[in-house]
């Protein structure tokens, strides 16, 4: 059995591998060579038998709200629900309207739910008008699918907001079509249900149960996941067409929103989901009945995750919750997590935000990254690169783990597949040895950071920690890159981060914040749109700026078109953003100087996607760079304080050290940087409080650089590929360390 | 005197050339040679003794609102005003705050009127509340330009809007300051006044009764202009700060207003009239208050210019309007613009649009366009190349005197400069005569168009008539050429033009429409932002597509992002903006496909700045050209119409004849496209009702094609840089021409 205190700081444990059948000799030879202290079962595979003889940590995959077909075939009014909405179509004759509602969904996913009172659940709403239609004024045609508008306006645009019956679990799904089960006559298509009704939850506990009682050697409950899969919906071609790794559309029940309105008071409506078919992206200003739904879920959800974890643990294992799928309503970073007993939370790292984002989570025992590449047939295959994934990928992740540790990192797949990649399995063992000796060199201490603490705003605050501007998990969106290069680039830097909402704002900046950071594009969640309407919350942030704090604005910062700016601190920034009415005055643009901010740049500054047509101002604000006649970077001093502007901040080494430096500009701390630094921004410094120091290359060539130490003294370093090197302070000595 | 009926077919006439004094044999011989039937002077020569003994009009500059210092001088009160703000200004700590009104504005230009009521005509605002501050709350201060506030909210920021006097003419003052006449002892700055004052109208009245006796060769009072200037206001610097062709702000006086209340009902405020610092320009929704004062001023300056016309033809002159300078309120689109009796106006031809602005205009005998270059040092010097100049020019202007013949050209500055280049000269008789055959072979008919009317749709209609997406009188300016090329393209192409308000839609789209076009960036004027907010309008468009009509949008067409779309025709149009809140559904982009549209593309489309992150919303939809993951350019069939979009049309051989194309298509007209129509794009065709045809070459460079016949059979042709050719249709024929 697994041992509470397994030893984490010696040259081995810290690790956990997948394993499979038939490679008996092979799996302890490499547990052994690696020093992995777990193993794990992966989706579609079965943990074998040697488990049993191993001396490691045992977790296995469990699934909660799916698995168990017959269950779900024979409670279908007890399956999981989803608000969609129909196509958008037009009245353009007189006479009535049809509407096929599942014209761009797929049929073998989700299915009308017509056996709920539509009258009370579903909407058909006119645009044009942005008003729902009485329920007399459609009808559901026999079909199931199809809704009649009995008498629509000509020229007038309906649609129809649908409860819809969940009759396949997303992931599944994607397993199942990604894989081609449909090839194999043991698989089934499972369907999720949901714990909102009794039945169904007295029968996840009882299953739990026996399924505890029937894995003695597990030690650890991996829940794959919860209750409510984000939303996931295929369009017909059986392809992905709406994807929110937050969404809560399929969090929903006749019986859950009926609970809601008991306890909060009043009604939902299926727009306050469908959200005129944006689904409360988190991209959206959230509304106020779609945050009380996440509240309201979020306590239905973590009072059941406690049942379940007490359960575990009353068999003596642990409860690891997997960070994805069914995760909705857990929210990490909610104030109710901690309350679910959960021990650990595993999640796959795709980048430094994303490792923070698992690593930073409070309360509990410890966190895991799964790194990649996964030893899926994708990456590991003849003449596949699987050491180029693993290196990129880890010197995203090694970014995040060095200023926030994960407490362990595992893989994920068949290892049969990396074993035929011994160059694979090599750099595999120099990672894992790099990830232990950074718990190790550093005695459970986390480095030194900047002496003020930096707050990124927006409508979310704490419960979106490193999660904002991700559609899905470290995918790549042209519309998000060049903000989420902010939080990228963060996750690795010496700075303590808080993620504040407007209503942090409410009785002024918090104490310890230096720098506020806004970014985000026009009328986003993140910039903020209309919360800027708010002259409180605008006074409140000009007299922290002025007092002597920091504005750091990316995109459309206080973006909201009103009263004669856009930016609606246009005159904290020093610059604005023309959206085309104010032509007529003319705004030259001063010449780019050099600056403090722009010091380590080598060439021209790259914004990524950038915000067009951003005009200066105030003939103050120093330009830093301009293309075509618009700022891409400016710094603008106001009052005690002062404020920068980017266009945008796609993540890189450079613009890494762009924000490094704009964020102590902004802080009025220029002086103090420059210590504990390299010349070259490809290397990252950290420094930790008992003096050692360790240097990062985060390129993937070597790089030869000067640090300068805590007195100023140089040091000057070569460093291989992504290489790293420790230097350790003498004894007694905190900021005096020399090379070995 | 003045002949009533000047030959206008013979093979001389229709030419206004500048003269001046010393040159008297070579100004004889050029008039001879270049049968020019006008002569004028231009600002700052004199008409020569010489002009007694020619033969031709003589034209001479008058100007109303200025010139008579002496007036100006002694009824300071009756100066003209302007409405101005201050800079924007936090209040950033607790006590009063001082703002100084004339920080960024040219105190030799303006200066703060304190003599009228301030309290009632000036208005200090939070602009952090969006509210004037009652009066009691701020004061003037003794040196007459700084205002305080006493108690200022802390973070929120101030402006004053105030009422200012202008002290120098803008047209004077640009001439004075570019040419240096502040070391000319005999320039003085001159002051503009304000005919709204009966004391000066009295005055201007009197002034131009003794004017007219004073000049009794003059045959041409060529007014330059009347009473209120555009809005130009320079900054501390001595530059150009704020510019707006179309601007009302400096129409203003207490006296105007209080007569607007008297006839209106309603009073004004100084914010009617600076509008956030804004100042109304035109790319700004137009609010009530501004169209209102539009109609008022439009009413008093016609029924002032129609009295000083009456007084002119009593002395048996012509009265000619220069369009530019002190215009405001003429409108020469305006409902009461023909009540003015003038005779002709004319303008500066920098482009086909503004050739077109001129020669549209309606109820005038003649109209005039003033060609370039100006024979000015700039370009008339030793290695100066203004034969280029003028092929470029004419060849833009060319293309729009085809389709709505100028009556008139001419020239300005300083003929001793021309005459110092022969070759220019030479190009100039070319032009001359080339512009009498358009007369002379059309024989006052126009060529024919398309069996449809193109409706450009509009916050403004026909008030602005190619009068769109101009800041300055044909500057170029980053955020409006790829919005302007769609005019200027069509002011050469066969159509016929309607300028279409929102409000002109009310009771459907006017007969004869075929396609509508709506230009313009998100929320400004010409794509109409709030305007789309109107069911009634949207489905008045709907249904005029769906039953067989066009759409043509570019740029943010029906952009105002609400509902669940960007555009509120996204249904229609196919394509819609994507903000970043919808990024969670996957809208993959089809393949870009040959199309009838782009038939005529030779490489990559040009759409300027274009509009980004547009996405496909009907996958029925066409794309025609992608860049970066967004759509360029799309065709989609909606009913029995159709609507295409373009993210930007920059004018261009190629985009002139893609809009051509694009406006066939989606009027359903593509059989009819390619009669009279020539392969290459650079070579328009003009077909009379007559049966003659014109080919142009609007390149400069040598152009052979092929030109599709009526009947559809071709003609090659082989044009030489810029230049044209007649093909004369046989007696009898119209559709049958063939080359001679």
């Amino acid at each position: 059995m697994y041992s509470q205190n397994p030893s984490q700081d010696g040259p081995s444990g810290r690790l956990t591998l997948p394993i499979q059948t038939g490679l008996d000799d092979r799996v302890r030879e490499l547990l052994d060579r690696l020093g992995a202290d777990a193993v794990r079962n992966s989706d579609g595979t079965e943990l074998p038998e040697l488990v049993n003889e191993l001396a490691v940590k045992v977790y296995q995959t469990y699934f909660v709200g799916r698995g168990d077909q017959a269950w779900a075939d024979a409670h279908p009014e007890q399956r999981t629900r989803i608000y969609l909405m129909s196509e958008r179509t037009p009245a353009l004759a007189e006479g009535p309207l049809e509407i096929d509602l599942m014209a761009r969904w797929f049929d073998q996913q989700v299915r009308p739910d017509s056996d709920c009172d539509i009258a009370r659940w579903w909407q058909v709403i006119d645009r044009s008008l942005d008003k729902p239609l009485p329920a007399e004024a459609w009808e559901l045609l026999e079909d199931g699918h199809t809704v009649r508008v009995l008498e629509p306006v000509p020229g007038h645009v309906y649609t129809v907001d649908f409860l819809a019956e969940q009759v396949w679990d997303p992931t599944q799904m994607y397993n199942y079509l990604t894989n081609g089960w449909q090839d194999d006559p043991t698989r089934i298509k499972e369907s999720p249900y949901d714990v909102r009704h009794p039945q169904t939850w007295q029968h996840v506990r009882e299953a739990l149960a026996q399924w505890l009682a029937d894995h003695p050697r597990v030690d650890v409950v991996r829940f794959t996941t919860f209750f409510y899969h984000f939303t996931l919906v295929y369009g017909p071609d059986a392809k992905e067409r709406f994807v929110d790794w937050f969404g809560y559309s399929a969090s929903v029940s006749v019986e859950a929103m009926e609970a809601f309105e008991q306890e909060m008071g009043y009604p939902l409506t299926a727009e306050d989901f469908v959200d005129e078919g944006y689904y409360n992206s988190p991209f959206r200003i959230p509304s106020k009945a779609f945050k009380d739904w996440i509240a309201f879920q979020h306590r239905f959800v973590t009072d059941r995750v406690a049942q379940l974890v007490e359960q575990v643990h009353a068999e003596g294992k642990e409860a690891m919750m997997f960070l994805g799928d069914n995760w909705i309503g857990t929210e990490p970073y909610g104030p109710l997590f901690e309350r679910t007993g959960l021990d650990a939370v595993v999640g796959s790292v795709g980048s430094a935000a994303t490792c923070r984002m698992i690593s930073d989570i409070p309360g509990v025992k410890y966190t895991e990254g799964r790194l990649l590449p996964y030893f899926f047939p994708d990456v590991f295959h003849p003449g596949g690169d699987p050491v180029a994934e693993a290196n990129s990928s880890w010197l995203a992740a090694r970014r995040a783990i060095v200023r926030s540790p994960l407490d362990r990192i595992g893989y994920g797949g068949y290892l049969s597949l990396a074993l035929e990649h011994p160059d694979f399995v090599e750099r595999m063992e120099q990672i894992v040895e790099e990830f232990r000796a950074l718990h190790e060199r550093s005695g459970g201490t986390r480095p030194q950071t900047a002496g003020f603490r930096v707050g990124i705003l927006n409508s979310w605050g704490k419960l979106r920690s490193w999660q904002t501007h991700m559609v899905a998990h470290a995918l790549w969106y042209r519309q998000a890159y060049s903000y989420l290069g902010v939080l990228e680039a963060l996750a690795g830097l010496p700075f303590d981060v808080d993620f504040l909402s407007f209503d942090d704002l409410a009785d002024g900046v918090p104490e310890g914040i230096g720098v506020l950071v806004n970014v985000g594009s026009l009328g986003c969640a993140f910039s903020g749109g209309p919360a800027w309407e708010d002259p409180r919350l605008c006074a409140t942030v000009r007299r922290f700026v002025a007092d002597g704090g920091g504005l750091l604005g990316i995109g459309d910062p206080s973006g909201w078109p009103m009263g004669g700016t856009t930016f609606q601190l246009a005159d904290v920034l020093g610059v604005d953003r023309e959206m085309g009415w104010g032509l007529s005055t003319n705004r030259p643009l001063p010449p780019v100087a050099p600056h403090f901010i722009t010091a380590d740049l080598d060439g021209s500054l790259d914004v990524g996607e950038g915000t067009a047509n951003i005009v200066c101002l105030d003939p103050k604000a120093e330009v830093l760079d301009s293309h075509q006649g618009s700022v891409r970077a400016a710094a603008h001093r106001y009052g005690n304080g002062a404020a920068v502007y980017l266009a945008g901040l796609p993540y890189s080494h450079q613009n890494s050290r762009l924000l490094h430096r704009a964020l102590y500009w902004a802080a009025g701390r220029e002086q103090d940087f420059g210590q504990w630094l390299a010349e070259d921004p490809r290397v990252e410094v950290a420094h930790y409080p008992q003096g050692d120091l360790l240097v990062m290359n985060n390129a993937q060539e070597p790089v030869e650089t000067t640090v300068h130490l805590g007195d100023g003294s140089p040091w000057k370093v070569t460093l291989p590929p992504g290489g790293l090197e420790w230097l350790r302070a003498a004894p007694g000595q905190t900021d005096q360390g020399r090379p070995q």
